[in-house]
């Protein structure tokens, strides 16, 4: 039985992050409000802007970096660069390095996760981009398979409608930029709560995170995950007494996960990242 | 905001439970090993068990009693009745309210909650059920809309693949043999987390328990929870701390839940209502 003492991420977890790094669980609004993509463009300096679109997770990265494209240049930014990234050769170009020196926000797309790290994990790009967030002279946002990359473990796949179970998600390594989450997308609208759950059981020094469509969990400088979308943001937090039977079950039995806390969040609502608390929007 | 005491409703928790109660989430192996089934058998009294079968909440009970009928018959049962009230005037039939004097085990089928609880509810036979089991002179048991009746609070029906929401879940009155839960069945299987979630929001006194199928959450005379089978009981303890969104925020819009306990319980894990603790079967 595994149990866990989470002093040292709970002291680990806010970093040295400066930078805003929105992570969006997947089918954001692209045509009404679009709330979420405007707070991305104004955080990322509003109509001073530069922004980098990295769509290499879709198989259709031309079609999808002009959707982005479109929409950020009609809320008026500065400059746009697609960095439409087809060999990790190409994550070594000077030219894109030079952009990220005077860009100042970072958007990945939807598409398959897996595809997005292979192209790009470890390449000299990425770590530009990972330096820039942690001086926060960037804000860094992904949506769907581009929150998926978020964390250092990374959910690659997985399924739904059965008891968590070890086989029921697929794990890989993702980027690493908020090292201390394991992030789960389109969450309650496909109803990944097992999966989540499935992975918080093999890796439980870590924070489980849910998002769901057109939903965002914003991660600021100061430690707090704010919430903003039409949906929640799920946190289970695998606390100070958690425990499990993961070690000692096949890959298909059903899992034990002891004393875990659970939070909904809403629009407004923060969740600080240090103390394992969440603030209420309606005190 | 709702802030909660929980205190009272741990307090009040165990009652004067003596029976066990067998909350099962539907689809229990009826073919093999059949461990749920034979557990009910056994605490009935095994070779002396003297079984009534409910199968009103179904809308074929002839069909589904003779199937339990069958089985509790090859386990080798002292004698079986069929209940099969199907108006509601039934339920004051002398001759099974006498049969109910020496019976030691009464099994509910699955079906339709609702129908269940509008042919049962409140009759002088129901009403002896629920005596024999403070008393602790029957094991009952129920299996999916026969595990659904067993709350005060009941969720009749519901959706998923939503944020949780107060529409998501349809909410109706129980049997009330075990007040202080909310039951919710064939719970990873059919992704129902969400809506009882859902429910928790609306009732934070109540404990949520959600059931898989082919297991079963044993309620025993010591206020403790043992699960059996092949699958996970997911236990929901808003508890002390929980605060929620729901009185402020409409009908579909997403709730906010925080400060929940979260544990998914497997075979031979045991549950204590009182202090709300799990006891891992892997110490």
């Amino acid at each position: 039985m595994l149990q866990l003492d989470t002093q040292s991420l709970q002291q680990k977890m806010p970093q040295t992050l400066k930078s805003t790094v929105m992570v969006i669980g997947g089918a954001e609004d692209k045509v009404h409000g679009r709330e979420i993509l405007h707070t991305f463009f104004t955080r990322a300096g509003g109509s001073e802007a530069k922004i980098a679109i990295v769509p290499c997770a879709s198989r259709e990265p031309s079609a999808i970096g002009d959707r982005y494209n479109k929409i950020f240049t009609e809320m008026g930014a500065t400059s746009i660069e697609l960095l439409d990234i087809r060999e990790r050769t190409q994550g070594e170009d000077p030219k894109w390095q030079e952009y990220m020196e005077e860009c100042t926000g970072v958007f990945m797309t939807g598409g398959d996760q897996l595809r997005l790290c292979a192209l790009v994990a470890d390449t000299p790009l990425m770590e530009k981009v990972r330096m820039k967030v942690r001086e926060g002279k960037i804000v860094l946002a992904g949506t769907s398979a581009g929150a998926a990359v978020m964390g250092h473990h990374m959910i690659a796949g997985g399924g739904s409608g059965e008891s968590p179970n070890r086989s029921l998600v697929d794990m890989a390594t993702g980027l690493g930029i908020l090292p201390d989450v394991i992030v789960d997308q389109h969450f309650h609208n496909r109803n990944r709560m097992a999966r989540l759950l499935s992975a918080i059981a093999s890796h439980p020094d870590r924070l489980g995170i849910g998002i769901d469509e057109d939903t965002c969990a914003m991660f600021q400088g100061d430690g707090v995950i704010e919430v903003i979308g039409k949906g929640t943001v799920t946190i289970v937090d695998p606390g100070s007494t958690f425990a499990t039977n993961e070690q000692q079950v096949g890959a298909t039995d059903p899992l034990s996960l002891y004393n875990m806390r659970l939070h909904i969040l809403c629009h407004g609502d923060r969740f600080e990242l240090r103390q394992r608390i969440s603030r209420p929007t309606h005190p």
